[in-house]
């Protein structure tokens, strides 16, 4: 039997479609991914092509090389360049252009993605992800800044040399706003943080849990949206990714490194999104707002039905898919 | 320069981004589709498979034949089996799996889509439309009814003889609750109906619009979400597409036509979705909801911005779409 599950963030619905779930391994990719070279001539990401990107705003270097690099984006969809205007032309609101658009090049290796990554690799891409998450509020005509990744064609990305971006907004999403807004009833009506109790819940119920330690812990969503959407929650509560410390860096690139090899092996290298869900650096310290991490496996299609009505249908048992994920071994 | 324009509706912002806009035909499906054969002995939605398809819930027929047929989703997502029960076990919320999910069977010819309809199929399919919709209201169970199509693999179909579906959900959206907050907000402030406030201005500035008749007007939206979204709207207020007048039927059809064959020549058959935004009958005397019909193309993906933040990139100007599709005569 279907059942309805009311994602407690957003307070939307998610349809459980249990009458056409698929077993968890129904949703591998089924067809092989066309194996890439290490390093790509005509790749503008590869190196010796460094000229090909706008100029370089960041690297970690290693011996004469680097390890990362974080570039404007060559077709920025924002730039730091444009003055920013709020206008209003009677019923029209328009604002200019102006933000950042990064691009951080996670590897100089065009064919290893973040799920093949040595451990110390995912701890400089955290580290330069919050370097350039408090940099990009530097500027203060920004207003929010949205840390993301795309792996893969069902993921949005056109280049498949890994790498992450960063867009800084003039404004604030209405999406946040909502967020916060949902957050800040919870916290009024119980004192709490709703991510905090959403976390504790989770760890008692113990079915949807894929790998927790000291400081993080991976799991599907008890509304999970679609197959296999995955949450990593920092277990101390603060609202912003900017105060992470360095014992939880080195964990948090074990989890990632952990869900992301599993997906790897378990579902034969699925595309996906992974996105950093954080308040601004100056509200740290608020009581509701909890940062953490969404992964979206791109399994499945968004189709009429989760466009019109902003709810879900997902054909995958959140606690079956965790359970799948639990027994992976990710090949080294 | 790029720029956010504000989507009144949802008051999410979409920018805009005029630096990596791509010509409207570069969006233009760029392999051919597999030809489909008229009729397919293995399509449970083909004449003669009738008894694939769980009981017939409602048929069009012409002669001994039928022209469309209703049927119950086989892999429901929801059912009117089930007893509606609301659960809260902790911070928790769910809710049975109680509703109803129909297929419309659009058509016998397994190759014939929309937008290749005679006109008075297609008045038929929006009568079919107002008849399930108001059929699914009637069972008190059922909190929103959701009309939807999805053409195309990207879109999300797994059959590809033409349907429509239905689902009925026990809950409200929280994003139709959002909108309709929306609404009510620019009512109480104005006095006025945003949405014909939005279609006024529209139709002053005309250079996004595309097809525009007594009763409805076919334009891409001002803070258009991706290429070529589309929005139909009514130009007598009316809260639900339920009190919907023959002519209106008659003309509705025309833009349905209109739309979908432009779309069919100009970009090749993009896969899409369409979907009815309609409160429910009973609301249909408020003042400040106006249904309408919004169609997406499908020619790019949903990445990890878009999920992150809610807000859209689109790579098409709005206004160059809208006049590349008013140029586009569509094949017969």
């Amino acid at each position: 039997m279907s059942e309805l599950r009311q994602n407690l963030i957003t307070r939307e619905w998610v349809i459980i479609a249990t009458e056409r779930a698929a077993r968890p391994d129904q949703f591998s990719r089924d067809t092989e991914k066309k194996p890439l070279p290490v390093h790509s001539e005509s790749c503008p990401f590869c190196p010796g092509n460094e000229d090909k990107t706008p100029g370089e705003t960041f690297r970690i270097s290693s011996g004469g090389d680097w390890k990362i690099r974080v570039v404007p984006n060559k077709f920025a969809a924002l730039s730091p360049d444009v003055a920013k205007e709020r206008l209003r032309e009677g019923i029209r609101r328009r604002v200019t252009g102006s933000g950042r658009h990064e691009v951080i090049i996670e590897t100089p290796l065009h064919n290893t993605p973040p799920a093949l990554f040595e451990h110390n690799q995912l701890k400089e891409l955290i580290r330069i992800y919050v370097n350039r998450y408090l940099d990009a509020y530097m500027d203060p005509r920004v207003e929010h800044v949205i840390i993301f990744k795309n792996h893969g064609e069902q993921a949005g990305t056109s280049l498949e040399h890994p790498h992450s971006q960063l867009i800084a907004t003039p404004v604030v999403p209405i999406q946040f706003r909502e967020r916060v807004q949902a957050a800040m009833h919870y916290f009024d009506d119980t004192g709490k943080c709703m991510t905090c109790d959403i976390l504790s819940t989770e760890l008692e119920q113990k079915e949807r849990i894929i790998f927790d330690t000291d400081h993080f812990t991976t799991f599907i969503p008890y509304a999970a949206l679609t197959p296999f959407h995955t949450w990593i929650f920092p277990k101390r509560h603060s609202s912003s990714i900017s105060d992470i410390t360095e014992p939880e860096v080195d964990e948090l690139a074990l989890h990632l490194k952990t869900i992301l090899g599993k997906l790897h092996t378990g579902l034969n290298d699925p595309d996906y999104n992974f996105v950093i869900r954080s308040s601004r650096p100056k509200d740290m310290l608020n009581e509701y707002c909890h940062w953490y991490i969404a992964l979206i496996p791109r399994v499945t299609k968004r189709a009429g039905f989760e466009i019109g009505s902003g709810m879900y249908i997902n054909t995958a048992v959140p606690e079956e898919s965790a359970k799948f994920l639990r027994n992976i071994k990710a090949k080294p």
